[in-house]
């Protein structure tokens, strides 16, 4: 067993968003027992934070309708953290009504994702969600915050690291307690990771509160979590299987795969608490009941024909 | 444009190899002309560096049996080095009769492998050759190494990188100018990498002489080429959109993708001399010839439907 480098950590916190973020983005509608025993496969992998659902309205995400539903059919895991996402007051008022204990916010680091998203302004975006923040601090709730476009944005292509470290700051003077930055459409290089984390940091935000959000669109992922880890990151957030994203021609845009970042994790020496073989059987499980295989390249690895 | 962060190089060459290990894994005999036409299309993007062919026996690699008529036909761009493959005398008679000035040879870092690719072990490997090599060198030739499962062997697991090393090392005083060290397997991880070419220093090869050739098996081919840069590699080995794997499921053993690399050195503000669009044509023009989407995560992102 290799030891981890120096400058790398003993231990990475994985943060889970098959369930929520991936299929968010899958065409497909799963039924809501197979959302629980997902989770419930997730967990038996070793797997300690599981982003179960968001409480976003229906109608712009009809694949999370069923988040209260599916709440009241998960069986919890001692140890095991289930965070969902609340976009706004209504959606809290669902999240405090089924139980939860830690909610994500989503904050945006561009005027015009802010707008598009939210039906925002860079600045007014916060006054959507400080309510939400404020109850949920108030009931002893945790909070999360993502900052999506960290790394560049369609429209307005690249994005100052000064605007994405000022908004993370905001979220953490809101009383988040880890703020997570999103490469949304995955065009970040590792060079690029570094500039955005000490533009935080030199804002007053501590790297270990930091998490990082890749998505795989141009295969950086990967070495982006690795310049991230260098740079102090110590929790990353991954979609079992690359749910997510299609492994076909026309779009690849889903999250960096859980398996991926284990075996990498597994090959630097950093512990992580995740049973390989489960998750990679769990993935390839939820893969046949999308019917497609997995776009994550160790679960084809592994598990292929 | 960004700035190389200290310990970066301004510039890599990337050494092509889509043309011989890439269309070598495909399962498609390309025509001749097809051929020729793709190096061309590469030379035109900017690449300087083609590894064009292989003179191995026509009965073990069907796909490059046209070697002699490829070079044939091939129109050199001046500032292009386009070495060929030459994997003992029999294969060198036949590139000298094409007029290469640059050949490559292939050993083995372990025992089992030169076993079943080389019918030798791993020291005799150095028997075929060796005279391979001294004849090259006596005709003013330029020789590259490739030593492949550098990191993992399917047979015998994990690989010393003091005898990955030790191999280098002997390529290295044969006259390679350069060696490039293979993960054939794909399975390596950013601090392998780092161990394996640490070895290789100790073993007084320099790193300059150095190259790598990662395969994307597992996803980690992005992430170890950072991992080598940092350590002071110059030269990296990709195949054009990822030739040589399938993108479906049930395999994907293809080479790094150049267009991945292109797209994480422009990031890194690292100077490689290719124009990516050029490059993402050519891909996408070469996939339609193969009857399949490129497993390159670029290519899709640029050119998807």
């Amino acid at each position: 067993m290799p030891v981890p480098a120096p400058g790398l950590p003993e231990h990475v916190t994985i943060y889970e968003v098959g369930a929520r973020d991936g299929l968010q983005n899958e065409s497909a509608i799963v039924p809501v027992e197979v959302k629980a025993e997902f989770l419930h496969r997730l967990a038996a992998a070793g797997l300690r934070v599981l982003e179960a659902t968001s409480f976003v309205h229906p109608k712009w995400v009809p694949q999370l309708a069923d988040a209260g539903d599916l709440l009241r059919l998960l069986v919890r895991t001692d140890g095991v953290d289930y965070p969902v996402l609340v976009p706004n007051e209504r959606g809290m008022d669902r999240a405090l009504d089924a139980g939860v204990s830690h909610v994500a916010v989503f904050a945006s680091a561009t005027d015009t994702f802010a707008q598009r998203n939210l039906n925002s302004t860079l600045d007014s975006q916060f006054a959507m969600f400080e309510p939400v923040v404020k109850r949920a601090l108030e009931g002893g709730l945790r909070v999360r915050g993502y900052v999506s476009m960290c790394f560049g944005d369609p429209w307005e292509g690249a994005v100052a690291p000064e605007q994405v470290a000022a908004v993370t700051r905001r979220l953490a003077e809101m009383g988040c307690h880890q703020i997570s930055l999103g490469d949304t459409i995955g065009t970040g290089t590792p060079g690029h990771v570094d500039a955005v984390l000490d533009a935080c940091v030199a804002a007053g935000v501590a790297v270990r509160q930091l998490a990082v959000h890749f998505h795989d669109t141009y295969g950086q992922a990967l070495a982006n979590t690795l310049a991230a880890l260098r740079r102090g990151v110590r929790t990353v957030d991954a979609s079992a299987g690359g749910l997510g994203g299609c492994p076909y021609a026309e779009s690849a845009t889903g999250n960096l795969a859980t398996e991926d970042l284990v075996w990498m994790l597994d090959g630097l020496g950093i512990g992580h608490g995740v049973d390989l073989d489960a998750l990679v059987a769990t993935s390839v499980w939820m893969a046949e009941r999308l019917g497609r295989p997995s776009p994550s390249r160790v679960v084809r690895a592994l598990a292929g024909d």
